[in-house]
């Protein structure tokens, strides 16, 4: 089954793409501009289901590589988007059939949508976490153990580098990232090429619809003077964690990564408590009183307790009112090797994972 | 003209590059090794002069990359070295034609050696500097402004990257250089591919015979129980600048260099005073009592006083006897466009660069 993506549907795709960004991914409000002024000038995009891909279709990966912080002053384009996927094709001498996103969260959850534009390919409707991570090897191809390389990456400058081959996912984050912050913590890149039978054995599916009906949940609300923060909790059935104002804020752009600390101190029901947000570009682990109370691959999002609208890590600062909930993650992140990829200790917090949702039984 | 290096060219070559290297390139030691086995194996390498290229031959330039010091625990071979030409041959789709040294100092000076053994191409009797320099934007093609990329890296570990397209010499040393350090500090590269004519007209030529007849000068004077030290400022048309006793050394394995200090307190004639040797990878600025005695280009060799071997900026140890000596740079190097490449302020060194050749009239 294909389809296009129509016009309106650009604003709730970010809208969604933002909420399960889970704070990282970089704010898409960007690529959603870039986006409209595309369809503005004629574009459309067609999204096709992954079922209909052929075994042999080559699909690109793509994703804006970096600190989202960075990606407030040096801002994607859809030609940087789209020269690290012609880059690959110049590389292997074959043509993509499609593409599809790295991860649904953020401005990512986007990214495709630029490259389908200009390079005239459908987007798939799938990505590879069902969420937003910073790292390379937190994918559901990392988890099922698919060839890591080559990856390409452009700059705005014009810097082009290929990893062609590495001997881990590890290795491949590690490599990539350093060119990465060599650039300036922001790259356009296109990951290792998938068939069209790695990506129905292993992607995370239709993950870009469920941003476009997630952003049209929060719309609906706020049309009807809803509460949108209900809208989200029920349309993916999430879990409130905390409601507060945010107290404290520690942030720093480092190794390519925007690292910190939140802390947000109690208001309504929570009052006389304090929630700890840590956060590696996405949140990773909240803690009350020193207690984890959420952790990953559950999804932290951290949304404006008015409008619903999702609150970034680079975003976030003093006095906002936040809610915070939970959403539960694709079953490919909490199996046994997903947990090595992306559960707690993946991010150096020696916990065990334990989901917020494994008492309603939505959550092994 | 073109002719076969004889088994007993190796040692004197591994002896003259040394020199030559000026500290840096790496200890060529383990180099020679290597091509003695690959001789013992049957190989034979073939030299050419650069005039015989056709202007369209395709020449890889190849060295080894990154801290001496780390070359002294993760030993450079054969198969890295060629992996690094061959990874560069598929990306272009086209096969080499012959290879040449990047810098003809230290164990550089013999890398092509153990490339074209294994890929059965001819070496080019030339290399980039007449010397050894650490960073990319420091050799003549650089110098003439010749187009700075590809470049094909690879490590021991199975790692491959190529630098694709970059803006500049600068980037092309920036991104390659975090990528070297990424894998260890140590990596196999073949730089941008050169033409014929290229080689011909900005290539430093006959460096390869040059290293070779300076190590048998030194053999010379060796087997006579003459100076050797005395035989090579005559081979070279070189000035000796001070003899003495390493005092003290500081040396630090930093972003891919090796840098640092020496204190050589003066004996015999120098006794009294003392030589402060600055270094990154490569002897940089010598001085004595704060004041410049001798700096970039000019070859600064650090060589025992006794045998006239060279001593490296990663083997330079307290209590050695060493003769610290000047040879001319190649005219290119001191060039007003030369000189901003590799002149004493491409090191950080605010010094208006005086050659000690410049009175004898040997030098501008």
């Amino acid at each position: 089954m294909q389809r296009l993506i129509e016009a309106d549907e650009i604003e709730p795709l970010a809208i969604g793409a933002w909420i399960l960004g889970t704070g990282g991914g970089g704010n898409p409000y960007l690529n959603y501009l870039n986006c409209r002024r595309l369809y503005d000038e004629g574009a459309r995009v067609t999204l096709i289901d992954p079922a209909d891909l052929a075994d042999d279709d080559l699909v690109a990966v793509v994703s804006n590589m970096g600190a989202p912080l960075v990606g407030q002053e040096r801002l994607n384009d859809p030609a940087t988007a789209a020269r690290a996927v012609a880059m690959m094709e110049e590389y292997l001498g074959r043509r993509f059939c499609a593409v599809m996103s790295l991860e649904i969260g953020g401005g990512n959850g986007l990214q495709p949508l630029l490259v389908a534009a200009r390079m005239n390919i459908p987007v798939v409707d799938a990505d590879t976490m069902g969420r937003a991570f910073p790292e390379a090897q937190m994918t559901s191809f990392a988890i099922g153990d698919l060839p890591m390389y080559p990856l390409s990456l452009a700059d705005v400058r014009g810097h082009e580098v290929i990893v062609k081959k590495v001997t881990s996912w590890k290795w491949m984050e590690r490599i990539s990232r350093k060119v990465c912050v060599e650039v300036g913590s922001i790259a356009s890149t296109c990951k290792a090429p998938r068939t069209g039978r790695e990506v129905k054995d292993w992607g995370v599916h239709h993950t870009t619809t469920k941003a476009i009906r997630l952003g049209q949940a929060v719309q609906g609300a706020r049309r009807r003077h809803a509460d949108p923060i209900a809208a989200v909790l029920e349309h993916e059935g999430g879990k409130q964690i905390f409601r507060g104002k945010v107290s404290d804020i520690q942030r720093r752009a480092t190794e390519g990564f925007l690292r910190g600390k939140a802390t947000i101190q109690g208001l309504d029901a929570d009052r006389g408590t304090g929630l700890v947000l840590d956060f590696q570009n996405e949140f990773t682990v909240g803690s009350i009183d020193g207690r984890a109370v959420v952790m990953v691959p559950d999804l932290i999002c951290v949304l404006d307790t008015v409008s619903g609208e999702a609150i970034g890590t680079e975003t976030l600062r003093y006095g906002q009112r936040v809610t915070v909930i939970a959403l539960p993650a694709p079953p490919v992140l909490t199996s046994p090797k997903g947990l090595q990829h992306v559960g707690p200790r993946a991010f150096g917090h020696d916990l065990e994972y334990r989901s917020v949702f494994a008492a309603a039984g939505a959550q092994a």
